[in-house]
């Protein structure tokens, strides 16, 4: 059985909105969940201010780094929407009009209403292919490996499903949750037996609340189903030993 | 009128979850208000994985550029919380108990109850000072100017307020926001020359959807509340000329 290789991104989440705190970004979470389902591993996520040069270096870095890099927010039509341009400079191509945007944009606004503004959203990187936009319009773009899309996370959203023959992914990775009426530390040291026998899978412990009591949710990850029942049948063995409650979460 | 420097942070959110899309990350929002709150600038936020030699070489980096450096998850008693002895290796410190917080746990549970997994947080690195937990009593520490938070968001807010005489901020950085009835392209021209005759200011331009309704926010922030003041009234002059609507947001 050949497998696929493993495929990897970054996504970097352009805007002092994050930073200042005054916008909870729920971005990273949109893309991750999709990239995710069609097999790409999230490497990392960054957020950074909306200066030039801030995001040209992270820019580099990243798509030298990574299979493919998604940035989100700064391509709307005011004096702050700098990414284009940004990215433009990143790749050292002409930041010019994009014709197909230019008609897409010219076609979607009543005569007269493709002003100035809107205009300055059809300039992107030279070598630049369109995102299309089925709820606002206005096109993302992607440079190579490098795709980018607007900051408002309904347009976001409606923009996903347009990249599925552009980004391939790798093997899906597949998760299984058991969730357990108990604390970390109960179940701690068996944990660890698990993960040390099985270094191949992903193990992950988390705490959580709910409906007033205490619980963990214990994440098995891999490429490999197989791989994940062996970890499922250790983990429910010693719960079952040390009779703790499995709960629906 | 002497005038504070500026303080500038960087979060570091560790954990698997939010890179895989599992869990929809806070932290960074509550970290962000808490900071601009007391004047300390966020310049930059990222996700890693819980994979040590990353936490180490992120945290090196992180902690050269920035006043401070917070850091979150990874610090309770499973095989997956690797923060502490990360750290530790990041500054070439010991990982060893830490005697004051091993006092701490020891009270709080119950005899007997202070079992393996338990013991486990008390391990820091060397030169640690702790930050106290009033949720949970495991606490959680820093070194130098490397602040260490837990991942649930309810237990981290809570150990906010016990930092106060610990992160030293330069000026607040004051906000005031507009938001209108338009949308961003009808002010786009306007907003650049009041951002090019404001240089210092900085200007955001923010588009919502409210009520089946667009709206566009213009949030303008500086330290310096006279110089919002002239942003403040030449955008409301523009505003007022376009006869476009103010409203609550």
């Amino acid at each position: 059985m050949s497998k696929k290789p493993k495929i990897n991104a970054a996504i970097l989440i352009i805007g002092n909105e994050i930073l200042s705190g005054r916008t909870q970004d729920t971005n990273t979470n949109t893309i991750a969940l999709w990239l995710n389902s069609i097999g790409v591993i999230v490497n990392e996520v960054r957020v950074i201010p909306d200066i030039e040069l801030t995001i040209i270096n992270t820019v580099n870095e990243l798509r030298k780094k990574n299979n493919y890099v998604f940035t989100t927010g700064g391509i709307g039509p005011t004096h702050d929407d700098i990414t284009a341009q940004s990215i433009s400079k990143a790749f050292g191509f002409e930041y010019e009009i994009h014709k197909e945007a230019f008609k897409i944009l010219e076609s979607y606004y009543k005569k007269g209403e493709f002003n100035e503004g809107r205009q300055k959203m059809v300039w992107m990187p030279r070598h630049s292919n369109l995102i299309l936009n089925p709820t606002s319009g206005a096109p993302g773009f992607y440079v190579e490996n490098v795709f980018c899309l607007p900051g408002v996370p309904s347009i976001l959203k409606s923009m996903l499903g347009g990249l599925k023959d552009k980004v391939v992914g790798g093997e899906p990775i597949l998760s299984y949750t058991i969730s357990l009426r108990t604390v970390e530390s109960e179940i701690a040291k068996s944990l660890t037996t698990v993960q040390d026998d099985n270094n191949e899978v992903e193990i992950g412990s988390y705490p959580f609340f709910q409906a007033g009591k205490l619980g963990v949710s214990i994440v098995i990850r891999s490429e490999d189903e197989s791989k994940i029942d062996i970890c499922k049948t250790q983990i429910l063995k010693f719960v079952n030993e040390k009779k703790i409650k499995v709960v629906d979460r």
